[in-house]
């Protein structure tokens, strides 16, 4: 029964691709809304613009980044992002010990993508910037996937982070 | 007279370089005003996030990326960003013609920077991807530094930046 429950979300995980690229809304006419670095994954939380901003902070702040690769139009995305933005404890956590960068386009950093360049995908990267690949989720085909249901895992996740590999930096 | 007016300028553009990183603004409570792509370079527009996703941008659309280098701490960049904000055929034009991108972080592409990584600082990329490094601004030695008072010139710039160098992509 275990099994059959982790091949469904094993599926599930798989259904998003980074090949369909995201289409940009450009009206002729009309106001257009900001867009926001936070792309609704924390519109209270401060976002690195790129991933060097990203490295930059998380060496001179001294503490992990996580890195979030998503697509607007990709539906586990979006689910993952409601429950991610909902989730208080995660948003403290994030605001207080973390660096974060949420991207639609992948990096030219191959570490950033160990398993593939699917999304959702969470990875971390400590201050010493290494790229944390043996900080994974539940899913041994996607191993940096995490759906709604694993926010504690995600939680979990983001402790390991929080001790890293070098403190005296 | 002339010369003066030029040496003036000159210094005055000199001012501003990139070793001033601009402090982040991290309130331990209290709502957060979201960050924005445009940082206020033009709510209106469509930016692109990293220089990878505006890369790809331009490849795919065909159209000229302008890259906007610039802080928030520098006088110089923020009244660049008020006169281009409301410079109302600037905006039009890119809109409509560019893929555009403002970054106050340095990327790993050192064609970005051929003369120095001052701000404000406006490079062209042409949808090859070959860094335009042949358009220019009115200063010899931050040639790709514009003032307000540069409007004109920068109009200039971009119109010969929408000669694409290989039409037949």
């Amino acid at each position: 029964m275990t099994k059959v429950i982790l091949l469904l979300l094993l599926v599930l995980v798989a259904l998003c691709s980074t090949l369909g690229k995201p289409e940009k809304n450009i009206p002729k006419r009309g106001k257009r809304i900001p867009q926001t670095l936070s792309r609704g994954w924390g519109d209270q939380l401060i976002w690195a613009q790129t991933y060097e901003e990203a490295l930059y902070w998380s060496r001179s702040k001294n503490k992990p980044l996580m890195v979030i690769f998503h697509l607007e139009d990709c539906p586990h995305s979006a689910s993952m992002k409601k429950a991610f933005a909902e989730n208080k404890e995660m948003q403290r956590i994030l605001d207080e010990d973390f660096i974060i960068l949420n991207l639609m386009y992948e990096t030219t950093d191959k570490h950033l993508s160990p398993d593939g360049q699917y999304v959702p995908r969470f990875l971390f990267v400590d201050p010493s910037m290494t790229v944390r690949a043996d900080i994974v989720g539940r899913y041994s085909n996607r191993m940096y996937a995490y759906e709604p249901a694993d926010m504690k895992i995600l939680l979990e996740s983001m402790a390991m982070a929080k001790k890293l590999l070098k403190t005296e930096l």
